[in-house]
């Protein structure tokens, strides 16, 4: 039994396989690998592609998927172990994920950081406490990392781009009003790197550096295939050469948890945003985003609307690179 | 392609098909006809009956529904073009349309007015974007005008009266405490005008005649049918010879967004419920209310319980007409 | 047609009868029986095993389950008869009930009293009113007894212990910080009454005594098979002995809606949590708690994760036995 946590857990050779299989999805209908099985979706945030594509894709697997929202329509819930439960939480995730582990043949659970303190989120304790205890596969929905997100967006861009190795992948900060999670940015460093892109991370400062967890092993896969990971914060300079232009919110972790302080330096780089010059820069630069994007702000309407964007075709992609993972790790065939 | 946003764009004879064919699904057992297919439905508010007349008749068809709440369960959306969305919606309906009609084959929508300004509200602007930016049918589960709920009304009139022109439709207006939605009246008045009734509007005062929309396109089917739209404020006179007495509650639409001033009018119509003594100035009348229904405040325990009494009826039939629309807009059979 | 009120209108014949089936189904697969009919799941209160069980088994019997929630997606409801509906709710449970049973076969409840007045949550309105208006079979999923959970429980025992006549059934109050429903208090009394245990009820002070309807059906039902029903406050001497040892926490009715005057009853009698101390009075005594439980504030987290502890074996029963009770009530086999 695996768990899909994050894709640092697998090789390129097996994501490609998921993404090989998605691909034959995608391509025409299929018979339904995974009938009579069944897995929850656990909601600790929300969500509109992630809740659509996990469960309509598990249906069309022949699986049922029960959405559970703990907190909401389901009880709030115990991480942390030895604890005397006299808080909120009304029941802990030991008797959670095993409970579900005989109902259910995988579990899947959405849970962002808390922004209170990077230590702790860092940990990712809520979905490493579920694969702890859970007897069945756990699949990561977006913690601190968004692995199918990585799937959708390689998937897209082996689509246009064929063979990635030696492409240039930009993945550029742009600004939001809140500090975001980076686990979309994480994401994108990691799989970029490991598909043999040359990965260029654009940020205002230095501070917008991920965590050296991501920072470490992007550099560490694109040295062992001979390509280059670069940081910087010249707008223009990034651009250049650009294959596929990511764009990105997030806070700097630096500030984390005090995050009045980073607002100056985040409202000083409004001009991060994704617009028609820029992308001029590039040679028939690609763009995409993971969504949900906020126009004018992270990026213009005229990138979004031209024929440069494909973070459509990224977040359609979501439901076949999904249900080809979720086949792979269920034994389906 | 198209989609199914208010009866307004369909012949009579086209919904008398939809009505045809929901006549038989009721009659007993029919095959799958949309097997394989799905559709998202998104409530903006909340729903008892169309929710699971809609997830429960999808399914009899042999689709998968996906039951969507942005700003709950999904995000915030944002409906403008060309805004900088530097506010709370967190993505536009430009992606959210065009993501969802990559995974399913219809979207259905519940948007109900903002009750501030009726100017904007009647625009119908969230439904409407979604119409423009989906690449499949667009449904309407009640925004300013209910459809569906028109059919099922319909479906209840004829299996009561036949043929239902030359008879009397009565829609008066009744007391509730809030100031509500004009949709379920917009509809009541065109679908009755549309199938041949004469049509009387009951009202406290000329302000709460319906937008002049509604009120021309009812007075416009009524002429071209040879039959009559009356609006009075005289409340016996108008239930004389009513074949059915149909109950809804609206606010004055000359008082939107003030509604302070409107509660003194509202208050001083408590009297418009409808009641037994009301019922028995009409031929053996029928009564019919949308649900959800406040009992002795727009109509008497008695009247609901009577025989005359076809509103459980008339949510019943909800689940047949939309089953027999859904099937005609994504080609079932 | 018959409800699944509580297990008071079932013999132990007919009891016996859906846990036989459960076994069966437990033990392999089994076709569907229920292919092509519906239920309404309503939850007025929040869940994890009841929505995913149900949700769930029904789905495995064939059927189809609609999850509404009352007061969040759908519309609040009204339960007394006759009154002018001026207040919140904006639908009667004589439209809900009826229009539900339009649409489906069976309808379930979750309904928690509101810890206001006993002697209105004793009537247990909610679910009565349904059972009155629906014309499909309405089941508990919890309101002041919980006869779901009385049958996983019953299964697990039978598992462990195989005929349960003449064994000792300790039911022990536990702390915890809010007064709690005495549903499964009340269940765990009358099942276990009802299967032939020697039943001891373990609690603070006989202000904890349960509801007089519940304590003396368990009188009458120990007394017809010759075994006892026990009342003690002495906690080592109630653990001597017992088989299985029954956790839960409730208010004491006396203070039903004055809480903080039980408050400091409450807090003096924390030392009623389960632990290995209190186990080990017992001859290898088996463990377990209905769920949600607040690890070491109500038994500790050596007596949960020991083998005595079948708590999770009692939730993945829920299932079972809920598949074949709605079997049962709809004519499956």
């Amino acid at each position: 039994m695996r768990h899909f946590l994050t894709t640092l857990d697998y090789s390129r050779d097996e994501l490609q396989g998921f993404l090989d299989v998605a691909a034959r999805m995608k391509a025409g209908p299929h018979d339904k690998p995974l009938e009579g099985k069944s897995i929850a979706l656990l909601f600790f945030n929300p969500s509109l592609r992630t809740r659509t594509s996990f469960e309509l894709g598990a249906h069309q697997l022949g699986m049922k998927a029960i959405v559970l929202e703990p907190g909401k329509g389901a009880w709030p819930i115990e991480f942390e172990d030895g604890v005397v439960m006299d808080g909120d939480p009304e029941e802990h995730v030991r008797e959670v994920a095993r409970v579900l582990s005989r109902y259910v043949d995988a579990i899947a659970v959405r849970a962002f950081p808390k922004f209170q303190r990077w230590e702790d989120d860092r940990e990712d304790r809520v979905i490493r406490a579920f694969a702890a205890h859970a007897t069945v596969p756990v699949i990561n929905m977006e913690t601190i990392t968004h692995p199918c997100q990585e799937l959708a967006l390689l998937l897209t861009l082996q689509e246009r781009l064929g063979r990635t190795d030696g492409k240039k992948f930009l993945l550029t900060w742009t600004y939001h009003p809140k500090p975001l999670n980076t686990a979309v940015a994480n994401s994108a460093l990691i799989i970029a790197a490991k598909f043999g892109f040359d990965v260029t991370l654009l940020c205002p400062t230095p501070e917008y550096a991920l965590d050296p967890r991501y920072m470490e092993a992007a550099a560490s896969l694109t040295k062992a295939q001979g390509r280059s990971l670069t940081v910087t914060h010249d707008v223009d300079a990034a651009y250049q050469g650009a294959d596929i232009v990511y764009a990105k919110s997030w806070g700097a972790l630096p500030y984390f948890g005090r995050w009045a302080d980073e607002k100056p330096i985040r409202d000083a780089h409004r001009h991060f945003m994704v617009d028609q010059r820029k992308m001029e820069l590039t040679p028939d630069g690609l763009f995409s985003h993971c969504l949900p994007v906020r126009r004018n702000v992270k990026v213009t309407d005229e990138v979004l609307d031209s024929p440069r964007a494909i973070h459509i075709d990224e977040a359609e992609n979501r439901i076949h690179v999904q249900k080809a993972m979720m086949s792979a790790l269920l034994g389906g065939r």
